[in-house]
């Protein structure tokens, strides 16, 4: 078993530690877009960003008026990096363009997730076709816990998910461990906050849906599997994943559910956790026998994980929280930024 | 395989329709308590419920004062039923002597529910022994879809949890038409509203612990999996249950988790469902593909059920509902009421 | 000082106790309408509702498919009353219609409520003119508890608005009594739930602007303030009106701030209170020094009140609750539709 | 009329820009006295605080743990200034101790925000007397926007309450200005989060009292009355004063109501406020027309003011909002040992 470490793709940089970065945002007005901007403003190492709209969402208010993209003003203002907090298909439509340009690029859409294209499908993207494909496997999947390297010297960073990190995160210890049981079939029954269905009016976010309730959906049919999967390196079909949404703004909790393919006791879970995850800022193990909460992560840019083992020793029960708009969005995508420019990665962030 | 119908106990009455009841209810201050009530003022076929409380309770607010526990008045008031909603120690302790007394009792703690010693000990009862086993034996379970014909004779009645209601109910259609690999595990990662925790104040209930929040707990370790076990007729070690705490008042969502031992169709599946339930008043099954959320039931007395099969048609996903006050109490209480004194079941609760 | 009591209209009908009814209900898509069909369907003096649908409507879910409006087979359905519960503009236009018939009407929108054409300025009503005039003439504002005998004979019964609800029955005592500094003008600062602003999709309604938020709106402009003042006969320019959105889905608590004319002790204020409403059986006036909150009336019918004098004796301070879809709409209609028939005003309410 | 400015006690200090601080925090476990010591842990000019405790606290849990309350280590550990998020009672017993060794003193307790013995009253403190007199005529009432002065060279600033911050900071600029009918009345209805409740047990805070409701409390009897009134330079019974809780975490707000001595125009209002605020770093006067909500300061040390003008010119209504955690309790005490130490005020707070 192994856990995919996408080095083989084409190295486009090196390393460059930078003291002075001007970024670009475009989709600013999302709950995503905004919590980035927000923490660009506060960032020591980043100048004021350039805010950019899409014709179709300059309506939508922000700190700052949004100016519509154009391209060819973005490098005389000496933008090198550009955030893409959009609808898929635009940044499918926009990378390509970005990248001739010389932009380095983080995408916080699904767009360039995927590697491989049966698991694309979903998405059901317009452009599949070979730019596309040779595209799709130069974008370096952001989760620097498992790929800080390649995004080091990336110029197309796809930032993950927020139900994939949470469940990434809790899962990539004890598979590549080998400790699980695969063909058993994993189980993540994940809860998420409202923010994570956007900003767009729907019966589903009006809050007489929400308030009091709680809903399963996407049933056997969420798009976060194969991204999951894919950096897991385990087949679809052994996982089954059901979100859930929650009546709060925002936060995610996952409780996770494997078979041990062997006996194991609290303390060797705990030390697989430790050990993959010493001296990573963002990953907090909790002490055996607590759990992490929603409140726990709220906030912070931390991926929370606690756990209990069954007397059996085969059963593990993982949960792993986090805040959807920071460590599952923003606070990853600063966190990816950070590691592109050779800084540490707390910075802008604690 | 087989579920408990527990048919070898001493049948104590026989179906008596009768006219007009009065009941007793000792603990109408609490949750569960104040729906009893409520629900048996506006019952068709009851009088006003004499109340009764402990004397430690007497202070608590109850639409009436209800007046200390005196058992001589009880049978001179014409009271025939006791319902105790009551701890389980002081459930343990009080249903001797009302049986002793020739009352029938519906008991909604957890003091009776349990059959085999070995579950039991969780509940650390002081007074084990030879005349508790024997009133272990006598009580039924009260789930009317699986032991009606005994609840309509029976005098202890021991009032299911509110957990372990929605999860029987969504497993024991499959599980007796033994459709599910129980040796794989059953898994069901339930979510409750904060009435479920009571009254009592704790750190856990103050309103800034669980607003904007929640929570995993009892990780292998809540009372409710030995209930669950023994209804079913399946090992403990083959149900991993985490319950979670919500932000909302009330409402159990529970998402279940089996491996079925052939290849299923939906169809087969909700044909097994409709099967078991036909003519089940408060038993809701839902159309294939559709799933119930916590606003589903709230204020009723049902259980909603509904289900997904992967494409692999070995992976069955369950989501069941119910109000945790009714169908997960006192509702389910009433029915059971219904039950014993030959009326229809959803007599006072529609 | 007078309050309104319009019994100058042309009386249309005779007081004539109905053993069976069959209404009709237009617009049961929406949240009022919702719990008008709920309440009707459990109501003893009442058939099942037929269910009208304008045909923009006709997607939405109710319990059953409404069919689509058509007036011929109304009459031959026997059916003799017609809940409106659409938009004024539509009620505008069907009530007409549904009067030529022979058809009594119970309205839930603002269109009929006002009897002064200055203040129905801020509906901006398209029809205004000499017949829809006299129809307003002819309408009677639906507070049983100021209006009952012409509720009893009306054909057209304009169900007040939830907030004017809350604060009339508040003020209606003391101006009656004539205990209030009009002059000095008073205050309503009054919040409600989410339902109150109806199912249409809105950012202000999305759960992400709601949650953990309260916020003040219409400030000196909502059209709830014309109906208050002609039904206190006072000037508009004597009420400061300000409703405030709460993280709630229903509800309503109006805190009403009056300057009394003359010193008034506790005792005094409470037995106007219960001289006015001796008898009322949907409005309850609580204890002197306690004070209902939005739980107090939630799920049921009732209006309660409860108030605070100051040292001084002259500022008094009322606290008014009601659930805005029961008192404050659904439930006062069908309080209304009793009366209108002759029945006990608790009927199918309790 | 004026606004009291307290200029005449004995300054104990000159203003001493310094460049490096070690504060004490006692009480640290207390939702104020987290936030207090999350903001230190930040602030640039800042080091670590020393985190103390009496004994009965010392269990619960903070970021550290905090050693026992010991006077003579703290002198020697450089300690300069202490924080007392304390209940009253002890505030009033340490201060006198604290200012002893030459400590500054910041208290978020109410104990030395009245200087009128009639008004503290309502605290029953039990050590009134000759001492007490002259430590509350010292100490300053550590509201920047009306105080700075004398903060930047006091030794005991009593940060003031969270409600009377937002309510006097909404009238200070109309009252200043002359413009208010102070005898007419003024009525605050204001609206508070849970965690202005504090962390104690109660049935009053538990999470089944407060979510989906809504409930006014202390009706003319809320301790803020005499603090507002005092800084106002207005009589108590000038102040009518309603509190509420809402079903949220944290935020205020207040909804303020005056009658004007005089027919003003929006924009003369606005002229007020703007001249009123003119370069203060934590209140926003938002655009004529526009009113703020929780949301807008929440997270924030912000005060934001809103208001509208009714067509008569002379009912003013004004809308008030911050957190009652940061300007409303910590951010505003540390706001003030911005101005004690000679630091821009917005240091520690962006």
């Amino acid at each position: 078993m192994m856990i995919a470490t996408q080095l083989d793709h084409q190295r486009s940089r090196e390393v460059r530690p930078q003291t002075r970065l001007r970024p670009a945002v475009l989709g600013a007005a999302g709950y995503a877009g905004q919590e980035l901007v927000r923490i660009l403003s506060g960032h020591p190492k980043v100048e004021a960003p350039v805010l950019l709209s899409r014709q179709e969402d300059s309506s939508d208010a922000t700190p700052q008026t949004p100016r519509p993209l154009g391209w060819d003003t973005l490098k005389e203002e000496g933008v090198d990096l550009l955030f893409l907090a959009t609808p898929h298909d635009v940044s499918r439509r926009l990378v390509p363009q970005a990248l001739e340009l010389g932009l380095r690029v983080i995408d916080l859409s699904g767009a360039w997730r995927l590697r491989h294209a049966a698991n694309r499908s979903v998405y059901q993207f317009e452009d599949e076709g070979t730019v596309s494909e040779k595209l799709a496997e130069r974008a370096i999947y952001g989760l620097p816990e498992l790929h800080r390297a390649e995004i080091e010297t990336a110029d197309l960073v796809a930032n993950p998910g927020c139900y994939a990190t949470s469940i990434i995160l809790a899962l990539a210890p004890l598979l590549r461990a080998e400790c699980v049981d695969i063909e058993h079939g994993i189980i993540s029954d994940s809860k998420s906050g409202v923010s994570g269905a956007g900003k767009a009016l729907s019966k589903r976010t009006h809050f007489m849906s929400v308030a009091d309730n709680c809903s399963a959906y996407s049933l056997f049919n969420h798009r976060h599997v194969g991204e999951i999967a894919e950096q897991l390196a385990i087949e679809s079909t052994n996982l089954t994943f059901t979100p859930h949404l929650l009546p709060i703004p925002r936060g995610i909790l996952s409780t996770i559910y494997v078979r041990l393919n062997r006996k194991m006791t609290a303390a060797a879970v705990d030390g697989c956790f430790r050990d993959f995850y010493a001296g990573e800022p963002w990953v907090r193990v909790l002490t055996p026998g607590t759990l992490p909460e929603i409140h726990s992560s709220l906030q912070t840019n931390y991926c929370d994980i606690g756990f209990g083992v069954a007397d059996d020793g085969r059963r593990l029960v993982m949960v792993s929280c986090l805040d959807n708009l920071l460590k599952g969005a923003a606070g990853q995508a600063v966190q990816n930024m950070n590691a592109m420019y050779g800084w540490d990665e707390k910075e802008g962030l604690a």
